[in-house]
């Protein structure tokens, strides 16, 4: 089982890749992680330039001695590439898993639109800076490498199709080619440091579109480090969902577990079953 | 010449209405100009409830005794109204002169996509409140009471169709209901108060937009109080919005002469010479 990592976003330092490397060799030893080397670039923002973070996506992507692609971190960027990147998958390519989340959702989205069937939400080596991230990045491994049902999203049905993104970036890929059909989907949603009207207007947006209306529903993660507004917007993130599922005849399910946190689940794009061995 | 002002969004105060009131009957005692009460209405970050707004905003564009309707301000909020306003209006409506810009977009995009011929983006009563506001003020009402072209944007060709929009907004509007058709339009752009990175990522989604790459062309207005990067973004303004025009096969036109700021130019949607007498 090889692994490779690679930042289409932000980059993620040495240390990251080091503690991952350890964590992986100590507790899944059938398991490779090979860190590109693009991981560690640094362009203004981003971990290298498109260029150099399409080349590398495409390296791992395209390989057929890589079994999945690993998102390095969240961040933004992945957008920037997407298109390039997208168009140029060989069917190696096809056949790899990939897991990321947050920022990496414009890469994903794109892929599973494509067809793609082993696309999932999860945590990122990143996450092991977090408190308990230890535990994220452990889960991610285990799914990656044992198809673990335990490291699943606990209200994944096995019938109902699901996807999983970070509200801000799954209303920014909406009207573009990313766009995936999310018709009978249940659509996961999670977002981090966004002020209450921004998820508000993110929101409006998202229920708003035709494609989403179409959708089984929608499953509220956590919407943590919100910023304070200068005026309270006064609804929770829970009531702010809930009103627009409302008036865009959505049904609002309930909670998910997934969030910019270590507890962080995996939610497979599709039917989670096709995944389990 | 009667113009009804309403606050889709989030509220103004009195003084604000009294000061535009006195110096329209200074500079244009032609005009009357009713302030709605709902204008000054408080509800956590909105000028009232959502029906109150929707109230307001329909009884002054329904209503045939009004020749225009003019958006107090901009804030956060017009687009929790729309859907309802749009689905309501009256005959009456279509004839009226419908002004403002940033969070009015919304409303405008979709006054403009149901075919409303007098849709047009500028000065709103609360720019009374900046440096030299007196002037956006009264270049608003020349614009609405005299149709005077001096008011308008100094690019506007005369047979090119043009929107303006505040960049956020016209992202956050892509793929619902309210996206105009802006085939063979210029596309005006401007924003306030967004990161850098942001910015980019609007572009991203609105260049990646099937429905704007027919567009004529973008020109880029002002982007002002662009809070700091942790990471700097290295790219200005103008280098992130001709990056994704190239990118997208969108001609770069140049820049507009409009923003968050008191030099905000009029800018009518579709073929200016139509607005003018």
């Amino acid at each position: 089982m090889r692994i490779g990592v690679v930042a289409p976003s932000t980059p993620i330092t040495r240390d990251v890749a080091e503690r991952v490397t350890a964590l992986a060799a100590a507790q899944f030893p059938s398991a490779e992680i090979v860190f590109h080397a693009q991981c560690f670039e640094v362009h203004n923002h981003f971990a290298g330039t498109d260029a150099v973070r399409a080349k590398a996506f495409l390296e791992v992507a395209n390989d057929p001695a890589f079994d999945a692609l690993w998102f390095a971190r969240g961040g933004y960027g992945s957008c920037r590439i997407a298109e390039e990147v997208l168009g140029r998958l060989a069917p190696a390519a096809r056949e790899k898993q990939y897991l990321g989340y947050s920022d990496a959702g414009y890469v994903l989205a794109g892929l599973y639109a494509a067809g793609f069937e082993r696309v999932a939400h999860g945590p990122m080596p990143k996450d092991i800076l977090r408190d308990g991230g230890d535990a994220a990045v452990l889960r991610a491994l285990a799914w990656l490498v044992e198809a673990d049902s335990s490291s699943l999203e606990p209200n994944l049905s096995g019938t109902d199709k699901t996807v999983a993104f970070n509200i801000t970036v799954f209303s920014q890929l909406l009207g573009t080619p990313l766009q995936p059909d999310v018709t009978d989907h249940v659509l996961m949603i999670e977002d981090v440091s966004e002020h209450m009207y921004r998820t508000d207007r993110s929101m409006f947006h998202i229920t708003s579109n035709p494609g989403v209306r179409r959708a089984a529903g929608i499953r509220l993660g956590r919407c943590t480090d919100v910023p304070e507004n200068d005026v309270d917007f006064g609804e929770t993130e829970e009531e702010v969902v809930r009103h627009w599922c409302e008036r865009a005849g959505i049904t609002y399910v309930g909670r998910a577990d997934i969030g910019h946190d270590a507890a962080n689940k995996v939610v497979p794009f599709g039917l989670t079953h096709k995944f389990l061995r």
